[in-house]
């Protein structure tokens, strides 16, 4: 497979620096950008996103990395390999060694690797949900980037698959319901819409952003809220969102949420219309 | 510089996949080892907890990576790099992207690089000490290991060089002191020897288990505690430790500890004889 690494062409394998500042701290980001009838969708959040972090972890972007030439390089990587339906581009962004004493590293330039991979469409419904007992996650500085640190999720995303579950629920060191393996979470309680509250300590997800301001366009209430998780379990509907779309929670533990899909459908044709 | 990338010797790169978890996700593990004339020191402890951490995240480490070979390497990298004097060896082992279902990676083999550089003796105090006013820490399956998603440490350091201090103290979300950006903290008060519990989510550093270990031994008292900042303030003595060694602390902001390099120096002698 042909991707972009610092913007050049590369086959399979990238040649990394032994100082390489990835794999020994993780001193990066990342976007997943959904590409769907042959558009990269919602690229001005990922790259709102992306430069906040970047600022956030004192990371230089390179000049090449703007939107529309994001948009044509991943156009560029769907011919050059292939690929003609649903997609998924992934750019990661990372720290040059340029300065190596210990975990400092200066306010550097960044690596690029830019990689594109047919996806298959999302399943409507995740239907066994349950709480991580886990992983545990906390508000701070970072907490709502996506950053290349990102062993909380790889353990969540095991948890979840060793316990034979569609999704798993986070909770941070309040016991505050924050988001899922890799989507923020939503619901829906007497007609009023809920999400965590980035200070939860969730993912600050471009499809949650998407979301809200959508909500604001359309004069639909909703709250960002810090709660427990009784609380969710009284809903009326669950649902998940990221970057790959929206998809219904039918049960959480023993919690049952027959509405879920209904109610998601109502949503998605009032916000993604 | 000639490392070890698969147990094989590579100069200067390495040869990554385009799937990489370091790169992506970082899923892995590191351990900085301190060579003292000529000769690795606390292997086992390093050893000891590789193996825990890689079993924590479900990782399976090559044979090659026991503790006698693991010296033999590391003294050959000494030759083959002409490392005469004080020197540190990096060990980083990371999941193969066997799987690739976004963060999932399964129960893979370890990638493991091994690098060996000199380093210079580490200074004897820390004058100027603050707390972590961006990082926050909490406990969690993973707190105590060194993973490769490390980026709160990456913010602490700079942080700590931004405001021009000597070293930073993390507290986690209760406020509750955990460690320093790259040592645990040890205090003694009224001739009690303290440091952080495990459950505040500092790392369970290799020299905080030979230390602890050397008390059991020499039936010297200690806790593990879990305090707010003001009482480390009211201590008589500060000193912080790593692999690379013991530091005695002279100030946190405004608080003062005119004894730390004294009792220090017993408790080297007591304990690092």
């Amino acid at each position: 497979m042909t991707v972009l690494f610092n913007n050049l062409p590369t086959k399979d394998q990238i040649a990394c620096g032994i100082n390489d500042r990835a794999i020994q701290f993780g001193d990066g980001l990342f976007e997943t950008i959904k590409i769907q009838d042959q558009m990269p969708r919602l690229l001005s959040y990922h790259m709102s996103r992306l430069r906040r972090g970047a600022e956030a972890i004192g990371l230089s972007l390179p000049d090449y990395l703007h939107q529309d030439q994001l948009c044509a390089d991943i156009l560029r990587l769907m011919g050059t390999n292939n690929l003609t339906g649903n997609a998924t581009a992934k750019l990661i962004v990372w720290r040059k060694p340029e300065y190596q004493k210990a975990y400092f590293g200066g306010d550097a330039q960044a690596n690029t690797l830019l990689l594109v991979k047919g996806s298959p469409d999302l399943l409507p419904l995740k239907e066994h949900v349950s709480f991580s007992q886990e992983v545990v996650l906390h508000y701070w500085k970072l907490s709502r980037y996506k950053t290349i640190s990102a062993l909380p999720f790889v353990l969540a995303a095991s948890e979840r698959n060793q316990r034979g579950l569609d999704e798993l629920i986070l909770l941070n060191t309040k016991g505050y319901v924050t988001e899922c393996v890799s989507s923020n979470i939503f619901w829906v309680k007497d007609d009023q819409l809920f999400t965590p509250s980035l200070q939860t300590g969730c993912v600050g997800g471009v499809m949650r952003s998407f979301l809200l301001d959508r909500c604001k366009e359309e004069n639909i209430a909703y709250q960002e809220v810090e709660v427990l998780a009784k609380e969710i379990l009284a809903a009326n509907a669950v649902f998940t969102s990221n970057s790959q779309g929206l998809q219904a929670i039918q049960g959480i533990d023993s919690a049952f949420f027959p509405e879920s899909q209904e109610i998601l459908s109502g949503i998605k044709a009032a916000l993604l219309k």
